[in-house]
């Protein structure tokens, strides 16, 4: 195992620690070469678990690749890799770029230009179509490949030590589970909702569910909206996931189960998760938190782009990028933002595709694509301006770059509230944009007199002071799931108990009637003295 | 901030982490010398601090100990640390060795001899007493401290980084609010319970109270004898401790807090606990685990000693300490358990003071005081007889010795408790010791066909197999919390919630009455339609 040691950007690393680096780079630690099967989910979460692949096989272990006949992301042949290809009739379309950058310019219009009550239920119904699509077709996967018992005699045979994959969509927890193997998450999300809801007590009065756009400080309205929220993330579970995996699950694992209990029964969590960005929350001994674990130290730039970055002089730069999986903007957001950009004394460098916005200033720079990382570890750089997805929100912090958030779609919009909430940037509704306000956020969250700069230093510095880099913790607890063949001493198996059970219901209701037969017992038992004295005195009176 | 890495037993140390640990000898790292206020329980858990403070003045830090005028434990003047004493005019019971020697040796008498209802409810009163003693001195030490104001400027004017203290009696949560510093708690009771239950969610149905014996799997009766132990909780929270601090906090901290939110308030949780000890359960982001930071590796034992150990052969020795608490064991207890050694082929080093029972066997060597943690690890050691202290218990599952356990007083009996579920103890009550049982439960925690030996084996492998060591965890945050000036971001303040705004009573009201309403209204409408339908069927007919 190697271990090297996060030293928060202001210290300067320790001697011994940079030499000990070296030396672990020269001799690398004995450990034992693991066996692992990876089970992905397709489309942008694969660029996440890639990274961890690629580390964990520079560490020596072997990796498996379960992907689909139909994937666009995960290639089928790759040095760090092999891969067994489960043939499927299609690709859902939340794993096709073309559809999901079809999609996304469909809710910018129906956002910008037609505002009808009709065009948002039509969206909403989409989103739900959406996931209910690729749930559909992460259980068919699965399905398929435990058919092919040619298939599945050589995964049993290979005798992996674990089952890596991402709930958020959960074919490869359900083949984990029947092949036994001791099941690590590389986990933000699981089927409906964020994954701590599964498995850590989560008192809804001040932890925000997905999509409820509330912070851990709530109003009374925001415990509505949040009860809401939650209710709409209990009917994606029940009505949507859990029926649509227990057909596989039914054929090849335990009718008696369900998909969110194999999920609650995995192993080990990798969180995605930094509590310097995320609202600290009860967790169990089984979460590891890896936010940020994609992470690394800037490269220098291409010569063309340093000049460009070098010319800013000291105002320095701002750096755009909503995504690679939105092809182009609306041309009438473009114009406005290129309008906005225009105004400010620093350059700017905008990844866009499509029409040259006609308000482009001399200040700016368009480019297809962008060394986002290096860019934001540049010393110039002075602000970024996102759409809110956490592989980029992970390199500002780990950077200190204040931001600007253009969130469009998903998850974005609560991770902007965070950021946010912390108070290390600026939100703007990318369908209701004005010049104005733009410059004005962008001018706030680089002005030295406003608390911002100050703050994303702080959170960055924050983020860096950890006893392990995110990485290599996530690699440690890997690699001693292996070696202890699971970690369960480390999780609960409270879920297997039925809900009132969880809840102490049956304990309640028995305390209750025990102080109710009581109470009871004590009234009539007073009556009927009551009525005995009364009789005695009226005896007696007599 | 010196970081090692503990290796399994198993595993051979890396060589260049061994050189790195050489290397961070002779060059310590530099990290800013911290200034802490430290504000210990006296008694037994001063130990437990004191293996702390060690490590952090080696560390460069500079400590201030509060300490009464009457402690017995906490030295005024050591190399380590300098000290402020508070006069007061006694200390309480419980800080006093003689009187819990007595204490103990009293209930022994009641549980062994006397055996009557009477003798039990006296020492259930007895054990309330001293607990109420021990928190109205601590309250009081703290009150004595504050109204010194040349010491409450002294304090003030040293500019500490943080209060280190121990919130089992909660003086020095008093005083750290007071002075506005970050607190950092080294934990593992607070003033009414395990410290885990004032932060983190702890649902009743699986995590056990301590004291009501129940493992994380209950049956029905188990579940109700939890609820009635965390009502004795309850009831010393609100009925106690809390009315006894609150003097102190009205005068000098703000009348509409107490003394258990003060404690909520901690920015780091340094919990003695190790999850391969206690049953998983939910948990907080600050919360630190140390379970086992006093444990070390064991130095060679005097040449006497060695020589006897040596004698044992291929058998082995037993080592038997029932703590430094207490004095000597009833005369009848002691006769039992030399007879039971006796009957054993292994060699047998006892800590045991006052007459040398009539029984007593070839075999076993008495002695009034005992190298616990270098005979735990020396190769030749095969069993510990303990009492369940946790310092004791961490020592064995460091060095992977299975336990039998005689507990004799407060957690003691639910530490054993957890071993046993574990599968690496076997418990005996001391009250009741008979000499064949006892001879037969050391033979199967030795034996090799029984599961207790690997069960422990594997337990300590889990307990080592840790990215930090347990002080090096304790102290990088304790250097966090002084570097960062506490841990707002890994804390929640939904503590500060009034109950039913925490557990939703108010949501959940308003959406009953939305249901209720509902109904209500669509009944009352079917009715009226009913009607209407009804006249008209009746115009109809008519």
């Amino acid at each position: 195992m190697l271990v090297t040691v996060a030293a928060p950007p202001c210290f300067p690393p320790h001697p011994t620690l940079f030499l000990l680096t070296c030396l672990l780079w020269v001799f690398p630690a004995q450990s034992h070469a693991g066996n692992i099967l990876v089970y992905p989910v397709d489309g942008s979460h694969w660029l996440n678990m890639d990274i961890l692949l690629r580390e964990l096989h520079q560490r020596g272990h072997s990796l498996t690749v379960v992907r689909s006949s139909t994937s666009w992301y995960i290639p089928e042949h790759a040095p760090h890799y092999s891969s067994v290809t489960v043939p499927v009739p299609g690709a859902s379309s939340l794993e096709d770029p073309q559809y999901m950058a079809y999609f996304l310019k469909r809710s910018l219009e129906i956002w910008t230009r037609e505002r009808s009550v009709l065009s948002f239920i039509e969206l909403q119904k989409e989103t739900i179509n959406l996931l209910e699509e690729a749930h559909r077709s992460s259980a068919e996967m699965a399905l398929f490949a435990m058919e092919d018992e040619q298939l599945m005699e050589k995964l049993k045979e290979a005798n992996f030590d674990l089952m890596l994959t991402d709930p958020g969509f959960a074919g490869g927890v359900v083949l984990g589970s029947y092949l036994c193997l001791p099941i690590v998450l590389n986990v933000r999300w699981i089927t409906n909702a964020e994954g701590h809801f599964a498995i850590a007590p989560s008192p809804l009065s001040y932890i925000p569910t997905i999509g409820s756009l509330v912070t851990d400080k709530m109003s009374f309205a925001n415990k509505l909206k949040n009860f809401l929220h939650y209710g709409i993330a209990l009917y994606i579970d029940y009505g949507i996931t859990r029926p649509l995996y227990q057909g596989v699950i039914n054929k090849f694992i335990d009718p008696n189960t369900n998909i969110y209990s194999l999920i609650q029964g995995a192993d080990l969590w990798l969180m995605r998760v930094d509590f310097v960005f995320e609202f600290p929350r009860p967790t169990m001994p089984n979460v590891v938190y890896m936010g940020g674990f994609q992470c690394k130290p800037s490269k220098p730039l291409p010569a063309e782009l340093e000049a460009f970055v070098q010319s800013s002089g000291e105002h320095g730069v701002v750096v755009m990028s909503l995504g690679s999986l939105l092809g182009s903007l609306l041309p009438e957001i473009s114009e406005v933002i290129a309008a906005a950009f225009a105004l400010l004394p620093q350059k700017v460098v905008w990844r866009h595709t499509g029409e040259k916005p006609s308000t482009l200033g001399n200040n700016t720079l368009l480019v297809n694509w962008l060394p986002q990382n290096d860019l934001l570890g540049h010393p110039k750089t002075r602000a970024f301006v996102t759409h809110g997805g956490t592989n980029g929100i992970y390199e500002a912090i780990y950077h200190g770059v204040p931001m600007l958030g253009l969130p469009l779609i998903f998850d974005q919009f609560d991770n902007m509230l965070r950021l946010r909430a912390r108070g290390v940037a600026k939100v703007l509704e990318v369908t209701a944009l004005k010049v104005e306000p733009m410059t004005q956020a962008l001018t706030d969250i680089m002005d030295k007199r406003k608390p911002y700069r100050d703050n994303m230093r702080r959170m960055s510095k924050l983020h860096h002071d950890t006893p392990l880099k995110p990485m290599d913790n996530a690699i440690f607890w890997l690699e001693f799931a292996m070696r202890h063949k699971g970690a369960a001493h480390l999780r609960t198996e409270s879920y297997k108990m039925p809900w009132y059970a969880y809840h102490n219901v049956d304990v309640l209701v028995l305390l209750l009637t025990v102080v109710v037969s009581v109470l009871l017992l004590t009234l009539m038992t007073c009556k009927v003295l009551g009525r005995a004295l009364c009789r005695k005195k009226k005896e007696k009176l007599q």
